[in-house]
C-alpha cells in the first residue's frame, strides 16, 4: 500500500477544545452536486429601508420606534428565549426526565445603521465601535448572569431573516453545554499543562504557519486542525485574556483589522455576502478561576462549493460524526490566497 | 409569581443518552417569521425515471448500469466517504493535533424500484424487506466493521438529491462521536440500575402517555423529553433487544407498521414530503457486553410551522445549546392528532 496522504486518505482529527472528532474525507470532493441550491442574498442597495424594522427612526412590531442612532443600537429582542421572571420548577423526581427553569435575557445589536453594509464593509471606526458594544454589552450582563453569548447570525442559509447588519446577546443562569464542554477542556489542559489550552494552540498554529488565515499583531485567525465546516474559522488572541473586557485600547484597535479582514476575505471567497454563524467564548462570569479560559471567537459559515452549494451536516453528521471534504489546510490556503481588501471596495 | 408552567415559562430538559441539555422556550412559538422559505419538493410522479441514477435499469456516473431490481437494491457508493484500504497514519506527536487513519465503506439503499414512493407510501410486505435488508446489512458489515451506521436523508432541505427512495450505510473501523456518546451513558446506567435506559424509558413514556406518536404490540415512537428538533422522535423497542439482526419475524412485521404509521404522520402534519434525517442505533459489533444496549432509531426532521419554515440550529445552537419552541409533549399532540394512514392515499 501507499502511504498515508491526509490530502488523499480519510482520516479523523480530535478537536481538544470539545473532544469530538471530525471525519475527513478529501477524495469525497470530487463527487457532483445534484441537491439543493441556497438563495444568494443580493446585497441591499438602500443605506436605509423604510421597512427594515432595524433601520434608526422605524417603528418595530411591539409599536416601539428605534432612536434616530449613529452607531450602534442595542434592545431587548421583541421575541426573547430568555427572560428574567421564571418561577422555579419543581425539582424533577425521575432521573429520566430531568428539567429545571431556564432564566436569562436576550437582546439584539444593531451594528450600524446602514442598512445596505455588512460587517466587512463597514468602516474600521465602525468595527472598533461594534468591538466596544460587544465588549460593554458582555461586562454589563455578566454581572447578573453565569453566561453571556455574543453572536451573529448571517444570511438566510443561517436562519436570518433581515439583511441589516445586527447580532444577538443571550445571557443565561446556565452554563450551556458548550460552554460547559470547553469549560471541561481547558479546565483540564491547565492542570496538566500549567498554560491555557488556546494560548498553547496560537503558538503552535503560529509555528505551523499552514492554517493561517489572518495574522496581525495579536491575533490570528485559523481554519483550526480539526474544523467541521468547510471554510471554519477560530480567531485566536496572541496574549493570555478570559474575557473580552479586559482588551486594552490597542489589542481592540487590532482585532477590528483581524475582523475586517478575515470576514472580507470569507466574501471574497465566492464574490457573495458569505453566510455563516459567528460568536464570542469566554470565561463565564461566575468562574472562581479563570485563569485556563482564553478568548475566542468561532465562524461557522456553510458553505462548501460556490455562493449557491452548502454542505449539509445531516445523517450520518446527526447520528454519527461531523464529516468534511476538503481537509483545514486546503481551506486555509484558500482563503489566504484571496485578497484582504473586500471585492465590493474596501 | 405565578407557578412554574412547562407550556409557558423557559426551562432546560437533558438528554440521558447524551447527556446534553435542550433549552425549551415555548412563548417564542409566537413570534412571526420573515426568513427563508425552504423548497417544498412535489412528490415525483412517475415510476421510472429515465434520468435518475437510482432507478433500475439506468446507468450510473460510473458507467455502470442498475439490475431490473424488484425489492431494494444495495450498491457500494460511488462517492464513498470511506473505503477500505487507506494506510496507517503516523502516530501524532503532538496532542494538540490528534489524527488517526479512518476506514470503512459506504453503500447505497434503493428502498424500491419505484421512483415516486417515499417510505410511507410503500407497501407494507415492501417496509418489511426493506427493514430485512437494514439487517441483513447491519449483520454482514459488523463482521467486518465495528460500527454500521444506517440512515436517510430525505427531502431536499436534508441535502438529498435525489427524489428516489433511498437511503445509506456507513461502516467504520472506528466508533463515531455519537455512538462513543450513547454508550457511555448507556453503560453508566446499566452499572447504576442493573437495566437497559432505553428500555426503562420505552416503559416510562408508555405509562406517561403524552409523547407518544405510535404504539404497536412492540414498538412505541415517542417525541422524546429532550427532543431538540421540533418534531424529533424516538423509536423505541418494547422489549430487550441490542441489534436489528436479532428481531423475529413477528417483531419485524410490527416494525414494519410502526415505521409505516410515523412517516405517514409526519407527511400527514403538513401535507407534504416530509424532510428528515433518520437512522439506527444498536450495540457495536465490537462490544464485549452488548446488554446495556437498546436498539433504536432517530428521526431529525427540520420543518417547525409549515411545509416551507424549518428550524434553523445556528447562532446560539451552534455556539452554546440546542433551542426549541414548542414543547415535546405539545409536538407529540399534534401528530397523534393526525390520522395514521397517508394524506395520498394508504
Ligand atoms: O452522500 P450524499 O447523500 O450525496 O450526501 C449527503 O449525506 C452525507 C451523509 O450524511 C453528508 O455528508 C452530505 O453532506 C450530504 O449532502
Ligand atoms: O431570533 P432569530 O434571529 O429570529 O432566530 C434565529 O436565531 C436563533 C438563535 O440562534 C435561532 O434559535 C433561530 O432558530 C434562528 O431562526
Amino acid at each position: 500500500m501507499t502511504r498515508f496522504d491526509p490530502t488523499d486518505h480519510s482520516h479523523r482529527r480530535s478537536n481538544p477544545l470539545t473532544g469530538q472528532w471530525v471525519l475527513v474525507s478529501p477524495h469525497r470532493a470530487k463527487r457532483p452536486w445534484q441537491g439543493q441550491q441556497e438563495a444568494v442574498s443580493a446585497p441591499a442597495s438602500q443605506a436605509h429601508d423604510p421597512h427594515c424594522y432595524l433601520c434608526a427612526g422605524n417603528v418595530r412590531i411591539t409599536g416601539e420606534r428605534n432612536p434616530d442612532y449613529q452607531g450602534t443600537f442595542v434592545f431587548t429582542n421583541d421575541f426573547a428565549a430568555l427572560m428574567d421572571q421564571v418561577p422555579a420548577a419543581a425539582p424533577a423526581s425521575d432521573p429520566l426526565f430531568q428539567l429545571e427553569a431556564a432564566r436569562g435575557t436576550s437582546r439584539v445589536i444593531c451594528f450600524s445603521p446602514d442598512h445596505s453594509r455588512t460587517l466587512p464593509e463597514l468602516s474600521l471606526p465602525a468595527v472598533r465601535a461594534l468591538i466596544d458594544t460587544w465588549s460593554a454589552q458582555s461586562a454589563e450582563l455578566g454581572q447578573q448572569w453565569r453566561w453571556v453569548q455574543v453572536f451573529e447570525n448571517k444570511g438566510a442559509a443561517m436562519g436570518c431573516s433581515n439583511p441589516h447588519p445586527h447580532g444577538q446577546i443571550w445571557a443565561s443562569d446556565f452554563l450551556p453545554n458548550e460552554a460547559a464542554t470547553e469549560d471541561r477542556h481547558q479546565r483540564d489542559y491547565f492542570a496538566a499543562h500549567g498554560r491555557p489550552l488556546l494560548l498553547d494552540i496560537a503558538e503552535a498554529e503560529a509555528r505551523a504557519g499552514q492554517r493561517i488565515v489572518v495574522q496581525t499583531e495579536h491575533w490570528l485567525a485559523v481554519v483550526p486542525f480539526w474544523a467541521t465546516w468547510p471554510f471554519e474559522t477560530l480567531l485566536l488572541p496572541r496574549f493570555p485574556v478570559q474575557r473580552m473586557d479586559q482588551l486594552d485600547d490597542a489589542r481592540r484597535d487590532d482585532l477590528a483589522h483581524a475582523v475586517r479582514e478575515l470576514t472580507a476575505r470569507y466574501d471574497n471567497l465566492f464574490q457573495c455576502s458569505f453566510p455563516y454563524s459567528m460568536g464570542w467564548h469566554g470565561a463565564p462570569y461566575d468562574a472562581n478561576d479563570p485563569a485556563p479560559w482564553q478568548l475566542h471567537a468561532h465562524f461557522y459559515p456553510p458553505l462548501l462549493r460556490s455562493a449557491s452549494v452548502r454542505k449539509f451536516m445531516v445523517g450520518f453528521e446527526m447520528l454519527a460524526e461531523a464529516q468534511r471534504d476538503l481537509t483545514p489546510e486546503q481551506a486555509a490556503e484558500r482563503l489566504r490566497a484571496l485578497p484582504a481588501v473586500h471585492y465590493r471596495g474596501g
